[in-house]
C-alpha cells in the first residue's frame, strides 16, 4: 500500500517543529508568528544584517517577504539567503506587490538573480509579473493574469529552476515537471489582511521537514486551506474567521489532512 | 425625496474597493489592514522613499499615522503626501501624541506646512495642541481640551483650510462652514489599541470615494461606532470586542447604516 | 491582619493607569499595546532617537525588549534606558532571542553594562545565557537549562544588583535576597506568540506602582497566568486562548487576584 506523503509530513513537521527565520512585512508579522506555531513550527524573526546569517544558519526554512520591503532590509534579505544557499536551507520567496511599484518588481527580480530560491509563493498577478506576461496588480492584490496559471507557473518554474506556488481558488503548484493543484481553501480567507504571507510560513515550516518543494508546498497549503474550511463553519464574519483559522491548524491532525486534502496531479 | 448621503457613499465604498496607501505605526499597522478591509476597501502599506510616492498615485487614498514615526518615515509621507496633493487624493492625517513630545508636535505642523491635508483627524488633546490651546497629553491618550471642541475645531478647520474630525463620546467634524455631529460608537472602543487608527482608515477609504470630506468622515465614524455598538453587544471584554468590532463592520449594511447612523448637524 | 499586597498593588495600578513605554519588537508588539491596557496601564511605544527620552520621562516604566532588535532601536533604548535612570523610572529588559545570536547576546550585556535594571525578564535559557551557565536556545525558543533556575536567578540578581523574572511552569522571581515563586499559568501560554513580550509589559505597569520590584513582578506574573488559566476553560485552540486571555485580564478583579494567586516564598 502506498503511503500518503502529505500527513507523513505534517506529522513530522509537528515532531520535529522546524525553526523558520522570517524576514517579512510589519503588517502580518505577527500573524505569521502565530501560524507558524499553529503549523507545528516555531517561528523567529530577525532582520538586522548582524544577526540574520547567523539567524539562519539555525534554521529550517527562511521566509523572504517583501510586503514592506525597504532598502536595509532587502539587505538583510541577501545575507540571510546566502547562509541559507550555503547551508541547503529552503527559501521561500514571497514577492508581495509585485508590479505594484517598480522597487517592488525590481527588488523581486533582483532576490531571484542573487539568490537560489526554493519556492517563489504568490498570486496570480504577482507571479505573472515575474514570468513578463500581462497581469493586473492593485496595491498588493491580484486582479487576474492573461494566461492559464499552470502554464505560465510551469514555464516560469523550468526558467528559474525552482518551485512556483500560485495561490487562487485552485492553488497551483509546479516544478515544471511535476505538477500538482490544491483545491482546499474558503473564499472567507482573502476577507482578512495576510493569508498568503501565513501561507508563506506553512509552506516554510513543510520545507524545512521535506525535499520535496512541491510535495512540502501543496501539502502545506492543503492543511491552512483545510483548516479554512472548517474555520469558515464557525465564523461570523472576517475576524471569527481568522481567530477559528488559526486554531482549526492547531487542531488539524495529520489524519484531517489525510482525509481532507484535495490534491490533484495536473 | 433626498436621498440620504451616507449609506449612498457607504455602497459606492464597496463596490469600488478603494486602494487606501498607509504610511503608518508598527502597532496598529494590522489593524489598519483589516478594518480597510472590513469596511470595504484595500489596504496597501508601503513606507520606503523608492516606492511611496508611486504607491499613492494609484491609491484613493493616503493614510499619515505619525504613532511610531522616525525621521525616514516621516521623509516618506511628505514624499507620498506630495504626489497626493498633485493628483488630488486625499490625505487623512492622525497626528497620534501631537503634544506628548515635540518630535511629534512639531512633525504634526511639518506635515500641516508641507502638505495639504484633506482631513485632520485626532483626539481631543491632539487637535486642542494643533491649535494651540491648552490640552492635556499624556502618551497617546487625550486626557482633556480646554474648550470646547466644536468651537476648536471649526476655528482650526478655517485657519488651516481643511477638515477636523474630533473624535470623543460624540466625534466633530468640521470644516469651519459645515459641522456634524456623529454621537455612535460605544465605551469599549477606548478598552482596545488602535480604535483612533482604524478610524482613519475608514475615513480615508470613504474620502477616497466622495468629494466632501465632511460628509466622509461622518459617515465613516458612524459606521465604525455603529459597528462597535453592535459589538459591544456580544463581547465578553476587550479582544472579544475588538473580534466582533471587525466582524460588525464587515457585515454592515448601507441599509444598516441608513437606520442606524446618528449624525447631527451641528 | 496584614494587607495581601498583591492585590492592593493591582488595585492601585489600575486606578493610577501607569503609562508603560515600550521600545519593543514589531512582531508582538500590538499584543504588548493591548494587555497593558487589559492589566489596567496606559501603552505608548515610541523608538525614535528624537524622542525616546522625552517620552520615558512622562512614562511609569519603560520595556526595552530585543525581539527584533537593529542597531538604531538599541541605540534609542540607551538613551530611554538613561532618562528613566535618571528619574528612578524601574526599566523591564526582556532579552528575546539571547544567545541564538552573538548580536543579541552583546546587546543585552551592553544593555546591561549601560543601563540599570530595574527587572531583567527570561525564559530560563535566556537568563541562563546572561548568566553564564551552559543553556539552549533555538531562535527564541529556550530548551533547557544547565541547573537550578532559583539558584541561577539569585546568583545573577546579586551580581547585576536586579530583579531577574525567569518565565516557566513555575516562574522565579528574585532579587538574591528575597525570592518568590509563581506557580499561576497554563501551557496554552506557550502555545502563541508573545506571551513572554507581554508578561514583560504587564510587569512594568505594576513596577511604576511599587518600590519592590520582586512583589511587583511576581503580582504581574499571577496576574496573567491567573488570566491565562480562565482563558483555558474557554479556549478552543491558542488563538481563542489569546482572545479569551485578554478579556480575562480585562476582567480580572483585585479580589480574584486576593483569591487566585499562587505565590510562595522561595
Amino acid at each position: 500500500m502506498k503511503t500518503n506523503p502529505y500527513p507523513d509530513l505534517f506529522a513530522r513537521v509537528r515532531e520535529k517543529r522546524p525553526l523558520v527565520h522570517h524576514i517579512t512585512n510589519y503588517v502580518t508579522v505577527n500573524d505569521c508568528a502565530n501560524i507558524t506555531l499553529c503549523a507545528g513550527g516555531a517561528p523567529v524573526m530577525a532582520d538586522a544584517p548582524e544577526e540574520v546569517a547567523e539567524m539562519t544558519a539555525i534554521a529550517g526554512a527562511l521566509i523572504l517577504n517583501i510586503g514592506t520591503l525597504n532598502a536595509a532590509q532587502v539587505q538583510s534579505m541577501i545575507l540571510a539567503g546566502r547562509k541559507a544557499n550555503e547551508r541547503g536551507i529552503p527559501v521561500i520567496l514571497d514577492p508581495v506587490g509585485a508590479g505594484a511599484t517598480r522597487f517592488r518588481t525590481e527588488t523581486t527580480k533582483r532576490l531571484l538573480d542573487k539568490l537560489e530560491i526554493t519556492v517563489l509563493k504568490g498570486n496570480a498577478a504577482e507571479i505573472g509579473v515575474v514570468a513578463g506576461v500581462e497581469a493586473v496588480v492593485r496595491g498588493v492584490d491580484s486582479c487576474g493574469l492573461a494566461g492559464d496559471p499552470l502554464m505560465i507557473g510551469s514555464g516560469l518554474a523550468k526558467k528559474l529552476g525552482c518551485t512556483i506556488a500560485i495561490s487562487g481558488a485552485t492553488d497551483v503548484v509546479t516544478d515544471g515537471k511535476h505538477s500538482l493543484l490544491v483545491d482546499n481553501g474558503h473564499p472567507l480567507m482573502g476577507s482578512i489582511s495576510g493569508t498568503g504571507c501565513m501561507a508563506a510560513s506553512v509552506t516554510g515550516a513543510f520545507c524545512a521537514e521535506s525535499k520535496d518543494p512541491v510535495t512540502a508546498s501543496a501539502a502545506a497549503l492543503a492543511a491552512l486551506g483545510l483548516a479554512g474550511e472548517k474555520a469558515a463553519a464557525e465564523a461570523h464574519g472576517p475576524l471569527s474567521f481568522k481567530v477559528a483559522l488559526f486554531d482549526s491548524l492547531a487542531n488539524l491532525t495529520p489524519q484531517d489532512l489525510a482525509g481532507g486534502a484535495r490534491i490533484r496531479t495536473a
